[in-house]
């Protein structure tokens, strides 16, 4: 009997253990509240990541640790590598908690990114500011997530604004400056990569946010082979140069044929949920496998797959449930305002039979906004 | 929030769970022994089905109650029904539960079944047994599963030793005359009907039994249409007659070009399990639609699905999950001969490539015996 431990019990945590309980894991979840949605399907370790008699307490209950919340403080999570496996590693999981660092692995591996430099002060904010140009984005280095923590610079008398709101975490988590990438899409690499170094990538997944949040998924996402070849090859550099082991997902701006690397997510992520029913081997099972050394599932799809993504409240699941392919996710949250309380998935075998579905299901929820612009992309390709 | 009560915590109720908590469902099991498996990934009520405090508890728990049991006493089903919701209905599982009135019910709705007769007494054995004809099979009316509780008839010289087996059990639980049936195939069919009567059978299985266990199902099976029409209008009949709520499957056997009865199982069944991933909506989901009145899932097929039953131990998982279309379900539960511990569903695009699987994981499991009727069948049609 293996128990797999997860450091954060929220939706991915929860996912994560309904799709182990086949493979016959048990589950300890650790979080700072007693009620994360995880908690209704596997028991719960309480208390904050940084309490060491709590985080002993985990690991003397688990066999093998791993994460649904990447900002669990990168000492704890070195605390317990000393004392269990933890996977990915606690070395991954620091660079991905920090911009700088990320985005210095992403150019030490020529893999694309936007212009950044890292901001201590006011000053150095101007010299950065003068040598990106605008628009540029002041960011949190870390503990950033859905778009909060950020401050977009138009032109460079807004550079005073951003340092009174952002001024000062430049001594707490750091401050990045980055270019503003007027990109046309926005792509993510989902992958897996196991402790003997097997990868494998899902298809390609294109995103669309609404205030800083995944709003739409669909997935296969319409890209040349080129630029699928190259954004997997991104996503597989980097996973080898961190020995990264488990499910990430590498988030990419496009613009044209090219590809600028955003964001690396040591995680399963919200963009691959859609996996669940569209692909042979769901995001969270993978996971599990690549933790446990076990053999990675196929990462094939079956037929296309959008997710729509539910925030602050659920609307009503019959009009999900009445479609064929229709797949619904309650994440047993309690409804708040920006919280990701749930998703649905869509499924259907060819991009006609989906984009109709979708205008159904809009028209049916009232949120027509939500599916047009996915109805848009597979209507036009 | 709602919380579905099960009344019973093996496998099925843990299925249950496992599918019904995306639709934000919360559980609650009820079985009489601690560590039944359900327990892994739900609360529990541990109890004897007859204890009415039990009863009483778990009531005042759940919004609405269903069964992985079909042999929970019918009176404890409407003691629970008198005061929740309640599904199926405690008279669909009490006709279900006794062979004679299952039987007759099949006789009265014109569906076929082997001849069959009450046996009260030895003499009335002796009767049945010159009525019918040999070889026919003794069975207890009720509390029977999985071959237990049979006797084989193979002459009338028998009839002395198949009184000593089971005659005891006339004046406990009845007992009934068989005819039994030489049988080509065993089919089933699994289907689903609505709290509002919509009724919907996924495509028809063919079943291979090892020892009377199940030991692998074939989706979907190789029937002309007017038999796959015969065999769903068979369910639909029953299950309109019951004014049944849920997932069951009847079980039919197949001869040339007839189909006959065999049993009702008033719950969801190991036939279906190849739903998981074989097709648009599990058997497991659809059940906790029906019974929460929900818009019924689609069922038709994604490729074609063979299921292996693993009994008594788990095989090496491995060999499974290295398969492109191998997924594996373990059960969480202790070995033990003869006890139903996981499943294996082995899904493709055709049956030439689920034939080449299924042949691969025999191999490597030592199980080419369980893999090779199916792989015949596949090969021949």
């Amino acid at each position: 009997m293996t128990t797999v431990g997860i450091l954060g019990g929220g939706q991915l945590a929860r996912m994560l253990a309904l799709a182990g309980a086949p493979l016959g894991l048990r589950f300890l979840v650790m979080d700072n509240v007693a009620d994360a949605c995880a908690g209704q399907f596997a028991p719960m370790v309480v208390g904050d990541y940084r309490d060491e008699a709590a985080l002993a307490e985990f690991a003397s209950r688990v066999d093998v640790a791993t994460f649904d919340f990447e900002n669990v403080p990168a000492e704890s999570a070195r605390w317990l590598a000393s004392r269990i496996d933890v996977f990915p590693n606690p070395h991954a999981l620091a660079i991905a908690q920090d911009r700088l660092a990320e985005k210095t692995r992403f150019r030490e591996l020529d893999i694309p990114v936007p212009a950044f430099a890292a901001v201590d002060t006011l000053d150095g904010l101007r010299a950065a500011v003068e040598s990106i140009g605008t628009p540029c984005i002041l960011k949190t280095r870390r503990l950033g997530y859905d778009g909060k923590g950020q401050f977009r610079i138009r032109q460079a008398s807004d550079v005073d604004d951003a340092w009174a709101a952002l001024g000062a975490q430049a001594s707490k988590v750091g401050l990045i400056l980055e270019a503003f990438v007027n990109f046309e899409r926005e792509l993510s690499v989902v992958a897996v990569r196991g402790r003997d170094g097997q990868f494998r990538a899902w298809p390609l997944t294109e995103n669309w946010h609404v205030d800083g949040v995944l709003s739409a998924s669909l997935a296969p996402a319409s890209v040349q082979p080129r630029m699928r070849d190259e954004a997997v090859d991104y996503a597989r550099r980097l996973a080898e140069s961190l020995d990264y082991v488990g499910v990430f997902a590498l988030e990419l701006f496009c613009r044209g044929d090219n590809l600028l690397a955003n964001e690396l997510a040591p995680r399963v992520h919200n963009s691959g949920h859609w996996t669940i029913e569209g692909s042979e081997t769901s995001q969270f099972e993978n996971h599990l496998r690549a933790v446990l050394g076990l053999p990675l599932g196929d990462t094939r799809m079956v037929g296309r797959a959008c997710m729509l993504n539910w925030v602050g409240e659920l609307p009503d699941a019959r009009a999900v449930l009445h479609e064929s392919g229709g797949h619904w996710h309650d994440y047993g949250k309690a409804p708040r305002a920006g919280r990701k309380v749930g998703h649905a998935t869509v499924r259907a075998d060819d991009d006609g039979a989906l984009a109709e579905t979708l205008v159904r299901v809009g028209a049916a929820l009232n949120r027509s906004a939500q599916v047009e612009p996915v109805v848009a992309r597979l209507t036009s390709r």
